[in-house]
């Protein structure tokens, strides 16, 4: 597998651009008649954008996607449709296509009418420039942040088992996962490999799994949050584990990025759980460490509570035996057990907790817990509690 | 009902005392053979203090109950619960009073073990002052404090529907409650009318469901959370609903005296769930909005918000139409409808957002939401999410 420089615009067939104006931004993502398919949030309140583009997507074809930021037309009810399909209608004039073939996706404030008189010409401005440049690529990346410091994207290049080469490349945003009950993430990820969308739909379940699902935790997830996988059908070949393997790379890359860009963070936190009896244990475990206020600020003041990750892991609802799990604190240079099958290293060697201390201060953390209970593991992607996303939760619509 | 000025010691067959030095405090109850009962948290880690109380309260009676701050005497194994038991021996000579009817309980650091050089000399000055003063009782609730900025108490009179008057006054420490997975609950209630076991523990239950449950999100426990319902026996009468309501009033007194003193909070933060189809449904949706670090947030930065408040809604996992709810917001003087059954009130009157403005600078907050789905309500209690508790939690250790 070889990372590429250029992000989605690595799969040349693909045009993109984007252009922003103060808060509101636009981003065109343009290929025609790409199979796609996508994942959405489960929230009950959802956005319009959502019924639109899955709409959109019932026939397996699309040749756009137009994603706004700035305003999440969400609880906009009926007029949030008709302003989302207006939005859209731009690229559908600009593209000449019809507009059933435009998916949408938004983020930005809920509960506020989407306002056209701004966005349509941020959109006429981002049509104008398609093109596959690096330039039109970072563009797009940036039009759809919102409180994100950094644009987010990966892209490999990778063979399948029978030698045929593909690409996946994709962007995403997303920021603020304290909770993570928070921002919107929105992912867009491109193939040149030509696979039935019912393929793609489970292959892109499969690495949303453990990717951008493991950064949200279960049920806590935003109004507007959606991936999409559209493949330009321009490689030949059939699916097997090497295209999953590079799915995967790729969404789990943009995952960790959207961690380490969260709201205010300063730190990155990532947390395994090893020895769990089913897979499903050993993401609660991990997600309900991560998602811990306590740990989060512990790792904000390199503070080794290792009794607040216990606690936590106690609290997910999961049933494990404390007398035998074992704990430890890494960078990306040392590793530090803390607890050993139950035992408490620190007790007998108070050294270890200042090892422990050390470690904690790096800008990279990882936590492994071991339940000793079967061999199933996940991990868990998260960011330090910081006075930064108070203070930028506290001003947002402001 | 009348409300008592001297906490737990308005019984006067009760002694109490405490004494503290730095983080490390010691409180003591003592009343020979009251009936006690016990809610303790649902952590699958939990602290030796619970496995002694337990155990000690298998019998229906004890004369003493041990308290200790600084130290959560958890995940300490054996070697915690025999440090437990030492503690209260000390009790048990200084009160010459059987080991088994003590009740112990712990708040502090998790994963140390107890240090019973500090804590045994504490308890010793403690025991020595034993009394039913207005002192003792502030002394007894301040020993127990550890990030609480203020001691919590609460002590009604009232009467049995046959005219019998009877006491309930209790008092409790517990803060920090963002996630709220966070600082331990303990809760000490006393009541002179006397009650068989299983009675008081069922109305021990009711009441925390609908006080101290209401602030804890569920599963989000401590390892050492702990209520105890002591009975003196001293009047004699039948349980009825009104000796209930006296329970539930000082029991919710207490917890919103926790939600208000929630680490780092400037605001207290109620929200009430009407119109669900059952209890449970209101529960989880009210908890759900007053534990969303997105709410807690705004309500920071007295930003009315409500988007944040519908998508905590939605991702509560509750079944319910967005098309038909209402959303308030109040301080307890006025208040604002901003969605009246799925209208949003601001879109029609952008004065209306100013007046939320205002009421969200107001020190209580009180958010209304209404399923229009049945007639069940449940009414959750927090607080904001300020910088201070980031401090607070990011230097607890150190």
């Amino acid at each position: 597998m070889k990372i590429l420089d250029n992000g989605m615009c690595s799969i040349s067939s693909i045009k993109v651009n984007g252009y922003r104006e103060g808060k509101y931004g636009v981003a065109i993502i343009y290929h025609e008649n790409t199979t796609a398919v996508g994942v959405y949030t489960t929230n009950k309140v959802y956005a319009a954008p959502i019924d639109i583009t899955r709409k959109h997507l019932e026939n397996g074809n699309i040749s756009a996607v137009i994603i706004n930021s700035g305003n999440a037309n969400c609880y906009t009810r009926e007029d949030g449709i008709k302003r989302g399909l207006e939005l859209a209608q731009v690229a559908a004039d600009y593209l000449n296509i019809p507009l059933e073939d435009i998916a949408v996706a938004s983020t930005g404030v809920i509960g506020r009418q989407m306002p056209l008189d701004i966005l349509k010409p941020i959109a006429e401005e981002s049509l104008k420039n398609l093109g596959n440049s690096r330039e039109n690529i970072t563009l797009a990346e940036k039009a759809i942040m919102t409180t994100d410091t950094v644009p987010k994207e990966c892209a490999v290049e990778s063979k399948l088992e029978d030698g045929t080469v593909f690409k996946v490349g994709g962007f995403c945003k997303g920021s603020g996962m304290i909770a993570p009950n928070m921002g919107t993430m929105l992912g867009f990820v491109a193939t040149d490999l030509e696979l039935p969308s019912d393929v793609l739909q489970k292959a892109l379940k499969k690495a949303v799994k453990k990717s951008f699902n493991m950064v949200v935790v279960d049920g806590d997830e935003s109004t507007n949050d959606t991936v999409l996988l559209l493949s330009t059908n321009d490689v030949k070949g059939n699916y097997d584990s090497n295209f999953q393997e590079a799915l995967d790379y790729v969404c789990m890359s943009l995952a960790k990025q959207i961690a380490k860009d969260g709201e205010g963070a300063e730190k990155f936190l990532e947390v395994t759980c090893d020895g769990a009896k089913t897979e499903d244990d050993a993401i609660t475990v991990s997600k309900s460490v991560v998602s811990s206020s306590l740990v989060k600020t512990a790792v904000a003041g390199a503070d080794p509570n290792w009794g607040r990750i216990i606690s936590a892991m106690g609290y997910s609802g999961v049933e494990f035996n404390p007398d035998i799990v074992s704990i430890s604190i890494a960078d990306k240079q040392n590793e530090c057990v803390i607890v050993d099958k139950g035992t408490v290293k620190t007790y007998e060697q108070p050294e270890k907790l200042e090892f422990a201390e050390e470690i904690m201060k790096s800008e990279d953390i990882f936590i492994t817990v071991n339940l000793h209970d079967g061999d199933c593991s996940a991990t868990a992607y998260g960011c330090d509690l910081t006075y930064e996303y108070v203070r930028i939760n506290a001003e947002y619509t402001t």
